[in-house]
């Protein structure tokens, strides 16, 4: 075990309160985008809800990402962010992350396993991040992050394991539900759980009432399994086409699902594709496949969300147009 | 030609005034959506300008379509509406002026071509329109429209050469100069000039300095050809992808066009199909090839576009995802 990982795993990070959540929404207010919340009669219609989908593939670095990255970044003091941030993601938050830098002026290094989408580590690159290629798996990573830092000082932020990553991810909880009054429901994906923890603190410090689901591929059931057996499952092997949700549950993570009873559906990736498929022609938009999880979610068990205000959380836009799934 | 090819021919539908324009924003206010205006740093730095991107893929039925419908079902008298309105369009207007009727409770009967696209024919028919099949050319198209009002008293609204059509277009132009302050340029799509000659009207109406564009494809590039001859050029026989543009110039269109000074950039399918991925990748929304004229147009002469803050009206997102031209 890595130095990080040990001292990650010693030392949980604690969850964002509400006040920090706030803070975050003010922090990262000057760089990102207050996404529109779209509707559609058709999938009202389907669904028997009403759907309101926020839509954060149209966020800055087309994912939700860039909420979290950018709070981290921020929150950072001078003197840290003079070193500069690291992380091991060459998905969305690797990318967020250097776009986040950039907005500080700051050096943003994003290890790379070979072998990543080539589109992706393009991206992270024009965003001005220094690339760090490393062998493909967890270890190789972590070990390559671990010397970065020694190297160079640069602060990690991790993808979701991270206080104010999911102070950020929560802020378009208080954005969503400021643009669609009286929801009664709220869904999002789960893959590290950085997200559905930070909507869920957020959203409950509004309205205690609401009822939180998560949407998990059963493919990479981790949160459904960790909360079932009152544990954190560590050891699932990822089988799923949702490149964006393979992350295993991390511990604050976890506890924030489970305080706050949010509901676990897990859905096959055939269900993923179709809702994928009806988003884009319905919504007119571009969400990866990942961001598909909640409307298959919401169609396969239609009973617990129809009559019911819905607000739908779409995390991001990044796919390969040569390589649709369809 | 048949009676009502005669009749609008005889007489021209005339330009809608900036006060039937701003009516027709209140009249359909209930109805139509606020589009958002979406920006992309990445296109911005591939142009040179500040590109505001009006999104009407996002209007109802996914297309600005709904606009000029929705104002001219609404600007009927009950007595008038009682018969219920007809139109021969099996694309975004058929299904605008279904939709529209619809909010109406009235009725709309489609003229539909033998071999039209079937997913759009569906959409119409999901909307509650009555369809009536024909032979695939414009003779067929029109002598049915003449059938379906002697029979029904229905009232006819054409896709463009309409004064409450157009003035509905416009309102898209009184919109985006809200939300986008400061704009020194306009583009749009040219087709038969609903939108284009609507929004040229609308848009100098507030701010007579803004300098206008139109998007022509080569293939179908009656509206160049036209300004250029000085007359109105109608023998074109369209050979291009973008299926939302080969309707030749309305005569009240093309006077708009003219008085307007608006300059028309021609544009190859290749181009198009280039811009529509960029579009599709860079902004995460789902845009027709027709849309795609703009950003084609705006990257072809990207000298007269360069440093300027400019409105691209992307006009619609109703495609086949299971034939995508790339």
């Amino acid at each position: 075990m890595s130095a990080s990982l040990a001292a990650a795993a010693s030392s949980t990070p604690m969850l964002p309160t509400p006040e920090q959540i706030r803070d975050a929404a003010a922090r990262i207010a000057p760089y990102a985008r207050v996404t529109p919340v779209l509707r559609s009669a058709a999938l009202d219609a389907l669904s028997g809800a009403a759907l309101h989908f926020k839509c954060e593939n149209l966020q800055r670095g087309g994912a939700f990402k860039f909420r979290g990255a950018c709070n981290a970044v921020w929150s950072l003091t001078d003197a840290q962010a003079a070193h500069g941030v690291v992380t091991h993601s060459s998905g969305n938050h690797g990318n967020a992350l250097a776009l986040a830098a950039a907005t500080r002026g700051i050096t943003a290094h994003v290890v790379v396993p070979e072998g990543s989408v080539r589109a992706k580590v393009e991206a992270i690159e024009r965003a001005g991040a220094i690339l760090h290629s490393c062998a493909p798996n967890q270890a190789a990573r972590e070990a390559m992050a671990d010397e970065v830092q020694r190297a160079t000082g640069a602060v990690l932020v991790h993808p979701y394991a991270n206080t104010q990553v999911m102070a950020g991810q929560g802020t378009l909880a208080l954005e969503l539900l400021q643009q669609a009054a009286g929801l009664d429901a709220l869904i999002t994906p789960i893959g590290g759980g950085g997200l559905a923890g930070g909507v869920a603190i957020a959203a409950h410090a509004i309205d205690p009432a609401l009822t939180l689901f998560g949407a998990e591929p059963q493919g990479a059931d981790d949160a459904m399994q960790s909360l079932l057996r009152g544990t954190r499952v560590t050891t699932i092997v990822p089988n799923t086409l949702c490149d964006g949700l393979r992350a295993v549950i991390g511990e604050p993570n976890l506890d924030a699902l489970r305080s706050h009873r949010v509901h676990v559906i897990t859905v096959s990736d055939a269900q993923t594709i179709a809702a994928m498929q009806l988003l884009w022609s319905e919504l007119k938009i571009v969400v990866e496949v990942s961001s598909a999880t909640v409307l298959a979610a919401i169609l396969q068990q239609r009973e617990r969300f129809a009559g019911r205000r819905v607000g739908v959380v779409l995390t991001g836009g990044n796919v390969d147009l040569q390589a649709l799934p369809w």
